[in-house]
């Protein structure tokens, strides 16, 4: 099974590397990490991570992930990005998205017509291309799996764990990664978090979005 | 704030990536990512870290995070690096690890006669270096936090967060990652998780320990 991550300037990490740490230990897996071009990729907290390839050398995947970023309208604008995730698209068994990567299936013309959802600040831009914006942790359409914001990637990726090796496996990892999340607070969601929070936190990420 | 965070060949990504998401977005704070020599780190899922530095050209930290490692015996076969983690021990305020990142804490004499956790599998560990293994997400002894499996690293910093920068920051901050976890089973821990699960998986993890 090929399980390939799309990589790119300013992806933000926890996105792509909570589900990675999980998806790699599927068995029977080959991952590859794809950009551009291949070499140093900055993400959005400046840590570097890096592309062991370039996009275009990878023709199929039986699962594609998409993170998101804090601006993620950079790949927006890359018609040949665009291009290529819907060529992989077509040869996929499941096409997946954490946080805003959604909006990046979205421009791709992936998301017409489906229910998804992507970070809750950013979630009525799905209808920008014609998605169904929906409230949830993780949305299924078919084979389209998208996440919530950043964190929701770990509840994805082990929720795909389950489709493609079984919920015995997936309950492995889950204790392999001690996912038995003790949270500090009660605010990970605006239906929890006090509404002034949410408003000010929306205000400051909404001016991100706005970027080109 | 000078938050360090030391990576290593065969360290395991999220153990990092997870808190460094979270602490690299604290006010006025400058994050260092240093290996023993400046340069790609190859992680125990194959993804490529950088060091941006070598640890050497760091001498002091206000924040010090040591992740684990499926093989964390790595680190504990080099002295020098131990005698680097001591001495930035004592100018930190907070010297932290996640997941088997304390037993590198215990290798280099920092845990003694400290309560501290680690990965549930290597618990037992602990007491090779005089510390007192305790079943917790989070340990917290004076300054020194240490953080139960890869996962627990989140919760770890978002509550560094709260001493650092107040409850309010890292309120806002569980919420801009939309930390609002819903794990597909509730087998993350080995208190929940079935007796036969946690045994076979004790028994494959203890054998990755102790390689060397």
């Amino acid at each position: 099974m090929r399980i390939v991550f799309l990589f790119y300037d300013g992806m933000t990490a926890l996105d792509a590397i909570g589900p990675h740490e999980i998806l790699c230990r599927l068995p029977n897996t080959e991952v590859h990490r794809v950009a551009k071009h291949a070499g140093p990729i900055r993400t959005d907290s400046q840590l570097l991570l890096t592309a062991e390839s370039a996009y275009s050398a990878i023709t199929q995947a039986d699962v594609l992930l998409i993170p998101g970023a804090g601006n993620a309208t950079t790949l927006r604008n890359q018609p040949e990005i665009l291009e290529w995730i819907r060529a992989i698209h077509a040869t996929t068994t499941w096409t997946t998205s954490v946080c805003t990567g959604s909006l990046i299936l979205g421009a791709a013309g992936i998301l017409s017509g489906l229910r998804a959802t992507t970070h809750w600040a950013a979630l009525d831009r799905l209808e920008n291309w014609g998605a169904h914006p929906t409230r949830a942790r993780i949305v299924e359409e078919g084979k389209v799996i998208t996440a919530a914001g950043v964190s929701a990637g770990i509840d994805m990726a082990l929720r795909l764990c389950e489709k493609i090796a079984g919920a015995s496996f997936a309950q492995a990892m889950q204790l392999g990664i001690e996912y038995d999340p003790a949270p500090p607070f009660d605010t990970g969601s605006p239906d929890k978090a006090h509404p002034a929070l949410v408003d000010a936190l929306k205000t400051r990420m909404v001016a991100r979005f706005e970027v080109n």
